[in-house]
């Protein structure tokens, strides 16, 4: 499983005592080849953490040949002393594993605005190369947890080769990314352009379209390694649809772990002139506080949906609108529809459909409702 | 106080049966002239209400006679009934009082998607015109609240000449304008290019500026009359003045009584390279659930100011921002500033100021914190 499920990797997960409840806090991904191809895509936030300033250069080159990430700190908005403990934690990986620092990615998450206790994370940087193990996923997976209840994995198969994952994301995920560090690793053989166009095609279509908060972190991180050592070269589109299902698998794992949530809302717009419109309307109605509320209490009212249809530039008319809640038609040409007494919202999963009778693209976001438990979380996690 | 301050208006509030509580639930506003000028300024959710779409074409002829206004049900998504309801009531209205139904304007707010009680209102009416009177501006502003704690007027004198007005809107108030319905009365004498020249200047600066959850609602309406009964024409700019005082004074009252909030968030962005930089960063700043989460636990998370910064397209240097929390500094530079300890964030009012470092354009924008009571009263509002 995780990212150790690819041959060629080796990982480890260990608690160097960079958080205070001594939980695992640090974690290594190692490939060791015979290829080092990497791809990655970082926040599109402008305000960006010193190591995703730091990993962007490097997976520049596509070549990474270790991944070391930390929970425990985000380190963002630390100055010029922030970037180079980021460079100092990519010289000891180097050092420790006998590496190039330029081919070491860095990722951290946690506060914001708090310098890394680096007399704990660079010791922990040795303790964790020497429980590297082909067998270590699961560890790493669990030493980059934040809020995050459970850890999160996933692996897809093709015919002699895998793609492995892991994630940890719970609240602040949004598009472009969610608050999230996700290391995925290939035992197939392909080059760095193929990786970043496959990277790049799933993650528009999964990470991009969770929004359980409408916020959107400094210090989100994506890579895909491959180790080349199942020796064998997928066909492009088979490999593709490998790590995008391995990245939806773990978008959903994000959502329905996020902080506080009691629904997991499925918001899909159809009927839009073309894909740009049913995300911008899927993003409006997946950001809507009065809506999430509703939600929260089993409440079908669509028309907080429709509110948040009209404040986006899509193409629509206002007296064309169609709304389904769980597949009732709660709304028809922009008016009262079907019996909303109908809507059974007992369950998790929330499903909203909004058609915009305009054209036929479609798009689905995910969100979440807003609670009481979110707002609790949130106004303490730092305190 | 309130729309009878001005000479030249009555007005009355009264509980027609619209809303089950038997609360009153009915305003009307009448100009008795000499003059009877008006301008208007209207939500910009493009899905809008059907008395949204009727009082646009009343105020397009720079004449208002009469506002009707309910609470209890909002006719909004009604379809064709909704807008034939609303044009029965301005009817109705024009019929009592020997009026054209033209110069009527109607203004409903409440739940969305459901039809108005007709055989209920269409009476109500009635009753409210016997009541009408110099002294009823009070009342009113009691019949048009929904989930508001306390009814809002406010008041500016000129030499010889008034300005009063009333508001109600408690959540989902958002630039463009809130849910809010405001009426605004004068006895200058001031023609009706000018009403809408001074409406639009002090809406831009107040209520487009006040942001309490990020929703934008179908049925916002701000109404400005002007009877002329001073018989005293103020210089443009003075009169302008006044409107923006109450403006800003109504646009406070509705932030200090948003739905559930515990604190009122004045978010000032300075050093900004023009006007919209600073409004789009502190609008991106008012809508961060997760910073409204910290302030609500009293935690100055001046990261999460940085990190909705960082979503804005404004012209900034990540690295030269600079944040205040009650004006302690605790970002400089993009990176740590002052102790975040001394930041005292006991009382009700914060004060957030975040410096772009890139002109000397600034804006203030007005938000409230997130809070489980939000949660709790709008899960539950149409169950």
């Amino acid at each position: 499983m995780s990212v150790t499920a690819a041959k060629g990797f080796r990982a480890a997960g260990i608690a160097a005592g960079i958080k205070e409840s001594g939980n695992p806090d640090l974690a290594l991904v190692v490939n060791d080849g015979p290829r080092l191809a990497a791809a990655g895509v970082f926040t599109s936030n402008r305000v960006k953490a010193a190591p995703v300033l730091w990993s962007e250069q490097v997976v520049k080159g596509g070549q990474v040949s270790a991944v070391v990430l930390n929970s425990g700190g985000a380190n963002a908005c630390t100055g010029p002393q922030g970037f180079q403990d980021t460079h100092a934690t990519a010289e000891k990986v180097a050092g420790t594993l006998g590496l190039n620092a330029g081919e070491v990615a860095v990722a951290s998450t946690g506060l914001i605005g708090v310098t890394l206790p680096m007399d704990k994370l660079l010791p922990g940087v040795g303790t964790a190369a020497a429980a590297l193990s082909a067998h270590g996923g699961e560890k790493a997976a669990i030493a980059i947890k934040t809020t995050d209840s459970v850890h999160k994995t996933a692996v897809a198969e093709g015919a002699g080769w895998t793609v492995g994952g892991m994630a940890k994301g719970a609240g602040m995920l949004a598009p472009g990314l969610a608050t999230m560090l996700v290391v995925l690793t290939t035992d197939a053989d392909v080059a760095a352009p193929d990786l970043d166009r496959a990277l790049r095609e799933a993650t528009r279509l999964t990470f991009d379209r969770v929004d359980s908060d409408g916020c959107m972190s400094t210090n989100d991180t994506v890579l895909l390694l491959a180790s080349g050592a199942a020796a064998v070269t997928p066909e492009y589109a088979e490999f593709a649809d490998a790590v995008r299902q391995v990245c939806d698998d773990l978008a959903r794992q994000l959502i329905g772990d996020a902080e506080g949530a009691s629904k997991d809302i499925r918001i899909e717009v159809i009927g839009a002139a073309d894909e740009d419109d049913a995300v911008e309307v899927g993003r409006s109605i997946a950001r809507n506080n009065l809506l999430k509320c509703a939600i929260h209490g089993e409440d079908p009212n669509w028309g907080r949906v429709l509110s948040a249809i009209g404040t986006t530039s899509a193409a629509f008319e206002p007296d064309r609108l169609n709304v389904a809640i769980n597949d009732v038609w709660v709304c028809k040409n922009g008016s009262v529809g079907e019996d909303r007494d109908l809507v059974d919202m007992r369950y998790r999963e929330v499903r909203i459909t909004a058609d915009l009778a305009a054209g036929s693209a479609s798009a689905v976001i995910w969100a979440n409702d807003l609670t009481a438990d979110y707002v609790h979380e949130n106004s303490a996690y730092s305190s």
